[in-house]
C-alpha cells in the first residue's frame, strides 16, 4: 500500500504520518490518490466562511493538512489525498515534509539563524558568506559570479531592474559619481536624476505584480486592470505551432517577426527619449501559457540587446531550480555569453538575482532594504540542494519528464479534438485544451479524481511537479487524465 | 555580572550562552557592553573580504555572532558585546534569542507549517484563519476588520497602493465589472485599463524601494538616483522647531502650509489628468529624520483626503508594533475615523496591510502573489504578541522611553552646541546633531564604546531599541553617550 520514493533516510515526521510509513530508510508517501469527499469539501467550505470576513478568501482552492501531506501527495482538511503536480505554483522542490527539510531547524545554530533575523545588508551572521558560497553560488549560472539576495520573485525583478538602470546610466554617462543636479532632481522624480529609461518585455510574459514588475507583465488583465503603469515597450513573443518538427518554417518566421519587433521597439523608444536599459524575458513564459521560444531566438535576442547596450535579464523565477532538467532553463539555449542578470525565487526558497561585478552599483545602499533575504530560507535551500545533488534529481526529472511527455503525446493522439500542442522540457510541461472552459473543466475533474493540477494562459494545463516526481507518478497522473478525458 | 531583563521562563539557549546565564527563571543578558577590539574588528574585516567577491559588502557594519547575542545585546564576531538600540533597522521586537521565539519551532506542527510553505492565497493550512484571528487581528487598528498578508514593507505598500487604485476606480466608475476596452488597454499599459492615477506622498517620506514605493520615497537621493519614476505629487512635510511648547505658532504655521500644499497638489493633479487616489504618510517619518507632525495635522490631512475621495494610507512599517508606546503610532492622533489602510512589517515579522471590506477588490486574484506572506513568520509573531501582552511591554516602552527622553533633554542642555530637537514617543525617539559629520562621528564613537545605534535623515540619531529595553538600559546608553559628547 505504501512505497518509497526517495533514498533519503527518514528522521522525522514518523509520529504524525505513521499510517504512511513502512520503515525508516526512505521518504514515505501514499501509493496513490484517495478521495473521501468532493473537493472543495465541507471542512474547506467551513474554513473559507470563517476566513472571508478577515482575509480575502476568493481564490481559495482548498485548505490543506500540511502535517499529513507527504512527498508528492497533498492532503486536504477533508482527508482527500491528491497527487500534487502543481506544488504551490511550482514552489515546492522536494515535496511535503521531506525529512531533510524537517531536520534543518533541529540544529540549534540554524534555529537561531532563523529566529534572530538580521538586516543582512549591514549585519549578517558570521557564516553568511560561507553559506552563500555553498548554496547559491554552488549552482550559479555559468559565468555569473555574484548574487544579490531578496525575498520573492517580484522584489527580485524590481531590484534587478533598478540595478540594470544604474548600470545603463553608468555606461551612458561614463562615470559613477553624481552631479548636484542629478541628486536634486531624483528627489523630485524627474530627469536627469530619475531618467526616463525603460525595460522591454514580451506579450504573455509574467514578472510579478509590483508596479515595476507589473509594467512588464502581460499575461492576464486581472493582474493589471486599474493599476497605473510606466510607458515601457513590449514585443510579441513567438507563438509556435506543434509538433515543432512539422512546423519548422512557420516557427522560424515567428522568431524572426518577434525579434524584428524587439529591434524596432528599442529604436523607437530611444527616439522617444525612453531608451531601453534592459530586455526582460522568461525562458518559458510560465504564467502566460507555457510559451516556448527556440534557443536561436534567445541567442539572437541577446545579440540584439548587446548591439543596443541593453542588458539581458532572464527571469528564472518559475523555471529555475531544476524542473526543466537542467538547473537553469537558459542552459538549454547555448547563449554566446552569460545573460547579464538571472532572477530566481520559488523552488529556491528565497528570491534574488545573479550578476557580475559590472552590474553592482559603485556605491553602497543603492540596492538595499531592511532584510535583503532571509537566512532561514537559505538554510532550507541548503537542504534542498544537498538532496538534489546527492540523489541526482535532475536525472529523475529528465526520466519522469520523458515518460510524462510521451504519455501526453499519446493522449493528444487519442483525444485530438480536445488536446494539442504538448510541449516543454523536463517535467516543466504543458498541453493545450481546445478552449478555456474545457481546460478549467479538466482541472476541476482531475481534482475530483485526486490530481491537484493548474492551468496557465487561456488554454494550457501546466505540469509543475516536485523534483521527486517519479515515473510511477507520471503513470498515476496519465491514468486519471485518460479517465477524465473519456468522461468528457 | 549578569542580570534578568524579563520575567519569561528560560527554556532554551542555555548551552551556548552559559556564560550569560544565572538561572532559568528569566531572560538573561550581559550586564553591560564589553568591547574587545575596535569595531569593525579583524574578523569582520576578514569576512567582509571573503564576501565581497560574491555579494555586495559595501554597507556591512559588522558580522554578528547571533548564537551569542542575547536580549538587548548584540555580539559581533570579534567578541564585542554591544547594547543594541538600533535592532536591525527597528525590526527586532523581543531582542536576541528570546526563549519564547526559540520555542516556536520545537513544536512539530509549527515546524511543518514553516517547512511546507504554502501559496497562501489558494492553499492555506488548516489553522491559517484561526492564526490570523489570534495574531494580526488581535492587534488590528481600531475600525479595520481585515488584513492582507505580504512579506516585507515595500511589497505591503506596493500592494496597498494597488488596492487603493482599484478602490478609487470602483468609486469613480460606480461599477466593479470591466469593459472590453479596459481589459484590452491594461494589457498595453495604457488608459482606461491602466489609468493615470497617482499617490500623493511627502518630502522626507520613506515607503520602500520598489518602483511604486520608491516613487513615494523622498528621503535620500541614494535610494532614488538612476531609477525611473512615476509623475506623482509630493507635498512638504512639517519641519518643526523644538521644544514644541516654545514654538507653537511656528509649528502650527508649518502644519497649515503643508496641508494647503496637499490640497493644491490634489487639485493640480486632478486637472492634469492624474487624480490622486490616495495619500500615503508615515506617522513619524522614520528614515527621513524622525520628522513628527501633530495629531491635528493628521486629522486635517484625513479630512482633506476624504473631501477629494482619496484614501488615507498610514505606513506603520517602522512605527508599528509598539515602540511609540501604543501598538500603532496613529492611535496617538485621535483621527475622526480609521485610516483606510495601515501597512506594517519589521517588528511584525511579516508584511501586510489592514483595511476594510470596501478596500478589497471585488474579484479574486487581483491582489495576489505566490506566497502572500509566510506562516513561519506569523508563528513568530504569535510568540511576540504573547510576550508583549503578558508582560505589558507597552508599559515598559513608555517608562524606559520617558527615562531616555529626559536623559536626552538633559544632554541637550549640557551640550547645546552639539545637540538639539529631542523628540518622539515611547522609545521611538531622536535627537539632532549640529551637522551630519558630527552625527556620524557620534554613531561611530558610540559603537567603540559598546552602543550599536544608527542615524536617520541628515542630522538625527534615532533610537530603535527592542520592546524589552528597560530603564537600566537607558542609563547605560546615557552614560556612554555623555562620555562620547565630552570627548568631542
Amino acid at each position: 500500500m505504501y512505497s518509497a520514493v526517495s533514498r533519503v533516510r527518514c528522521t522525522a515526521g514518523r509520529a504524525i504520518l505513521s499510517q504512511f510509513t513502512r520503515g525508516c530508510a526512505t521518504v514515505q508517501e501514499p501509493s496513490g490518490p484517495a478521495m473521501k469527499t468532493e473537493c472543495p469539501g465541507p471542512k474547506t467550505k467551513q474554513l473559507t466562511k470563517e476566513m472571508d470576513p478577515i482575509h480575502n478568501a476568493q481564490s481559495i482552492q482548498f485548505f490543506v493538512d500540511y502535517d499529513k501531506s507527504q512527498g508528492n501527495y497533498i492532503v486536504d482538511v477533508d482527508g482527500n489525498v491528491m497527487l500534487d503536480i502543481y506544488t504551490q505554483i511550482s514552489s515546492v522542490p522536494l515535496g511535503y515534509n521531506h525529512p531533510e527539510m524537517l531536520k534543518v531547524f533541529k540544529n540549534d545554530h540554524n534555529l537561531k539563524s532563523l529566529v534572530n533575523r538580521p538586516a543582512l545588508g549591514i549585519l549578517p551572521g558570521s557564516d553568511w558568506p560561507a553559506k552563500l558560497q555553498s548554496t547559491l553560488m554552488s549552482v550559479a549560472p555559468k559565468g555569473l559570479n555574484m548574487v544579490t539576495t531578496m525575498m520573492c520573485g517580484s522584489c527580485s525583478n524590481e531590484n534587478a531592474y533598478k540595478a540594470i538602470c544604474m548600470w545603463y546610466q553608468k555606461n551612458r554617462k561614463g562615470r559613477v559619481d553624481f552631479t548636484p543636479e542629478e541628486m536634486e532632481s531624483c528627489m523630485k522624480n524627474v530627469p536627469p536624476g530619475s531618467p526616463d529609461l525603460s525595460l522591454l518585455s514580451f506579450q504573455g510574459g509574467f514578472h510579478g505584480r509590483t508596479f515595476g514588475a507589473l509594467t512588464t507583465t502581460h499575461s492576464k488583465y486581472v493582474h493589471k486592470i486599474d493599476v497605473p503603469s510606466f510607458d515601457w515597450p513590449f514585443a510579441s513573443f513567438p507563438v509556435y505551432k506543434y509538433p515543432l518538427e512539422e512546423n519548422v518554417a512557420y516557427n522560424q518566421a515567428q522568431d524572426k517577426k518577434c525579434l524584428a519587433e524587439v529591434e524596432d521597439l528599442i529604436e523607437k523608444y530611444a527616439k522617444k527619449g525612453k531608451p531601453v536599459a534592459g530586455v526582460v524575458v522568461e525562458p518559458i513564459q510560465s504564467e502566460g501559457g507555457d510559451n516556448e521560444a527556440s534557443p536561436e531566438f534567445f541567442q539572437e535576442l541577446q545579440r540584439i540587446a548587446k548591439r543596443h547596450n541593453a542588458a539581458l535579464l532572464i527571469d528564472e523565477v518559475q523555471t529555475g531550480g531544476g524542473p526543466t532538467g537542467k538547473f537553469w532553463c537558459h542552459e538549454h539555449f547555448n547563449l554566446d555569453s552569460p545573460p547579464d542578470v538571472v532572477t530566481f525565487s520559488k523552488k529556491m526558497q528565497l528570491g534574488g538575482y545573479y550578476h557580475n561585478l559590472d552590474m553592482r552599483p559603485a556605491q553602497g545602499y543603492r540596492i538595499f532594504n531592511t532584510w535583503m533575504g532571509d537566512p532561514g530560507k537559505l538554510l532550507l535551500l541548503e537542504a534542498v540542494l544537498n538532496v538534489v545533488k546527492r540523489e541526482n534529481l535532475l536525472d529523475r526529472v529528465n526520466k519522469s519528464g520523458a515518460k510524462l511527455k510521451s504519455g501526453l503525446l499519446a493522449a493528444e493522439k487519442e483525444f485530438p479534438a480536445i488536446l494539442n500542442s504538448t510541449r516543454g522540457r523536463g517535467t516543466f510541461l504543458a498541453i493545450n485544451c481546445k478552449d478555456t472552459k474545457t481546460r478549467d473543466n479538466i482541472v476541476h475533474r482531475l481534482r475530483q479524481k485526486g490530481i491537484q493540477s493548474g492551468g496557465c494562459g487561456d488554454l494550457a494545463i501546466r505540469f509543475r511537479p516536485a523534483l521527486i516526481f517519479d515515473e510511477k507518478h507520471a503513470d498515476i497522473f496519465l491514468d486519471r487524465f485518460r479517465q477524465v478525458l473519456k468522461e468528457l
